[in-house]
């Protein structure tokens, strides 16, 4: 049994930390929401983050942007101040490169090892156990964390060092954005000139148009059972939360002077998709409703 | 033994008829380059298209853009007039749409059954028999045509009705082009930020960046064997037609109406990829030099 | 006085023949809507197409697309036949060049002299006669015609040889779109920063973003008295003009292979912005509402 | 005679510094490149920064980046510690608007006034005393920098409150990137269609399309005497100081969330062609060599 301190209880953090706890292990967790810390099965609430922090063999966190983990950890009684030199430290917020290995430089000017391990999987994934986690940071650090990231998850790579899970998963979520987009547009582009959207998506999906978005998550209603599509694009993936993603992709563009015209004009797309047609709120599939303002969906 | 008429004898014409003659179909070939006609094993040559077309049970066209299709079928001595009500007529060029529709309609005219069944495979698939035929026209027609694709080729999809074919390739190879800018954007980014492009790409491959071509056909150097992009971007899909692919699609969108911001932008990273960097001879997942200026591949 | 036909009796049409008609010509118009025909002050009407064509000096027509003036003058009993050898013709459609191009070698096949002339100024210069003709073809035909162009126009500026006119037109029209779209974009940029859009406004156009847009089109409400977005973007030049005319330049760069990304992107705003807000019929400043969904304009 | 502290004396902070001492004002100069500080004429140098900052009238600073005016001012022992509470502070740089209103807020808790006030005009400007000042911060302050912006430049607008002058800058230089890619792309889009460059922007700039560049600084070699394009694009505002302010642009439209389609998809323009063509050191009206690769210039 390890003691784990777990900060950050969201719709992603709370079912991580209870599956954690339902494991074996002791968890103590926090979140500024009362109610979250009194939610987690299994687990005990702590007081404050460096509550939790404080003595643990292991430290989760799970917060929704970097100025969060900056200051979670180094701002005024940060729990860089409270945790051990021997307790690993694992952030599992999608945040930008550049605070994230801020802040693992900062504990490992204290000892301390921090692995960046962003998630994809969705909140089903976080409640099954079954997320994909990207991880940065040393070859040791990862083994001493896989026995916690396969209780939280089904799939572990190992992107590099500190950061590098951060970039890989803003490069894949770049790469969804313009795959979403482009397969939205081109079965539009079918459908408005004649063919069936299902049967397109099928020759695509079995020729070199073929990716993840017509594999199992096709943006034209109707044409998988049960996609967000088929369901009114309610719940999935927010349109606003694709839009944070794609945001940090520019940031991370912008610092290293890559052009990235596809990723940029994707983020224009689903940003002013998602004002406009007040869609933020709805699955970023729903992109499909730019292109065939007609759908009903 | 069917006879079979077979016009257009480039590269991937003229290992197609040799198909259909190693079958054991009597094929009778035309070009206007007599070297194409002498050169397909086991069929006879004939000396005009319209002496290719007169008679026959099949007639098929492989040729490079409408105008030649409408120019075979409906010009001057064009061979709509030479071709029985029961030749069952398959173009396998890929063309606009449009064309494609005004040529069936002018042969239904007359009574006669014609296909558009535009390929993907390339030039190893036409040799080996392996190709996709993405097929537009009634299904009885379909019916009658499938033994010599199946001769031809290893996959047969039916797109809906006259010019469907067309529309769905065209539709495949936009999003095809948007996947491989886009995936190439990735890995630069990526790799501009210290990630390994063999690590990026597997990572993105498993996750919902996955794209075929993630899949068959990674854009970076080294990281596939075999790859294009792992022999200097040598042969392959030219970019150069992947430009005229584009062409046809940015035609289809006009014709409809339809916004195609994706596509549009792809068309013009590949154009002004392949005339500034004199890339238009080389595969197009040389769009990747684009991005990556530096590379020496 | 001089026997002038002219047909397409449109919005623009009507008020140019009519100016014609009060500079003392012999005007005879004609167009397939009888009410058109009638209501052309100071002219005589026509019978048909042909009979407006017989027997005049200058011969003029203004209609929508690229198929009616090939119809006009090439299709069936078309002008072509009736017009005299030393008849200047006059094209003042916004028409593909390529279009043009053929209508005027068929015509020169047959000794008579055409030039393609676009206009731009709106309907208020159609009725003011301050039109501007961009016109193509050879400098004797265009001094030929100086004198028509100085009644129903102010600006008469010389492109080059057949089509370059509607190249001209084509080319100034999508950068007028670009420009468009980059001045909504950048005023949204400042007033969801803080900005005055009338400062901002103000200040550009004295420095190097100041273009046409700016000075006597601003697209934001409020900014310009009398402007289309300070009437609630009714009349002016209608979006789906605009997604015309950037059709026409699409066309023209697929036909000379050159990558227009920054129009092509403009096309696909208007575009969408035409059909998803149903603002096809709002003049084309209301492009702001892309960009500033929660505007009232 | 007023004294005033003068810090960045790059190719265009020295030359403001200067025209300040001939003005006959006491001007206190520093930079950390000792050269610079001996080689204003009629200046005094200062042995730091903090010296001077201390006991001036007014104190100016010209630097390159965010990160330069937040270590100048609030940085350890930063000039923030050293200026008096009647000193009129003016930031020339050209930076992010967040750190320019983070810098203003901490000086005006000590009672400073600050006013951010980028310039445009170049070198050539800077020298010859004509820059154009975009001034934000309060009007009472513009009021008591007056004198001294009209020494240095020949226009002066208020934009806003503190942040307002570079958004206004920002917000204009993505126009004019965006209007620069338009040109380009509409001049050689008719090039290529065998207009004359020369002619052809002529009549767009006297027409809808007509922007500053054209009117200045035309892209085209040719067409105007004495532009950056008919001297090999050297000198003038360079290609890589275009992508710099775009990124600004960018920071901005991801902080306020807007959409910037064509800013985007220009600055990506801009980044490719300065790294993908050596031309970052070029004038960014070489741009026109990406639409157009067979140019000599």
């Amino acid at each position: 049994m390890t003691s784990i301190g777990f900060v950050g209880l969201g719709n992603m953090g709370g079912p991580m930390a209870a599956n954690l706890a339902k494991a074996g292990h002791d968890v103590r967790v926090f979140d500024l929401v009362p109610e979250l810390v009194a939610g987690v099965e299994g687990a005990s609430g702590a007081s404050s983050a460096a509550d939790a922090a404080s003595g643990v063999d292991v430290f989760v966190s799970m917060l929704p942007a970097g100025r969060h983990v900056e200051g979670l950890y180094l701002g005024e009684n940060g729990v860089a101040g409270h945790l051990g030199s021997d307790t690993l430290v694992i952030d599992c917020s999608t945040i930008d490169p550049a605070t994230s290995r801020k802040v693992a430089s900062a504990l490992a000017d204290k000892g301390i090892d921090m692995l960046d391990a962003p998630v994809s999987g969705g909140t089903a994934g976080a409640q099954g156990g079954t997320l994909t986690f990207i991880v940065g940071g040393p070859e040791a650090a990862l083994e001493r964390g896989r026995p916690f990231f396969e209780i939280m998850g089904a799939n572990i790579y190992h992107a590099g060092d500190h950061g590098a899970g951060q970039i890989a998963k803003v490069c894949n979520n770049m790469l969804l954005a313009i795959c979403m987009a482009g397969t939205a547009e081109a079965l539009a582009l079918g459908v408005d000139n004649g063919l069936d959207p299902a049967v397109l998506s099928e020759i695509m999906k079995q020729s070199s148009g073929g990716n993840w978005c017509l594999n199992v998550y096709n943006p034209y209603p109707g044409v998988q059972e049960g996609s967000a599509a088929s369901r009114g694009y309610e719940g999935g993936f927010l349109t606003d939360l694709m839009v944070k993603d794609l945001g940090l992709a520019m940031e991370t563009a912008l610092g290293s002077g890559n052009a990235v015209p596809m990723g940029g004009l994707a983020r224009s797309l689903f940003q002013a998709h998602g004002s406009a047609n007040g869609a933020g709120r709805l699955d970023f599939s729903s992109i499909q409703k730019l292109y065939s303002p007609d759908l009903d969906g």
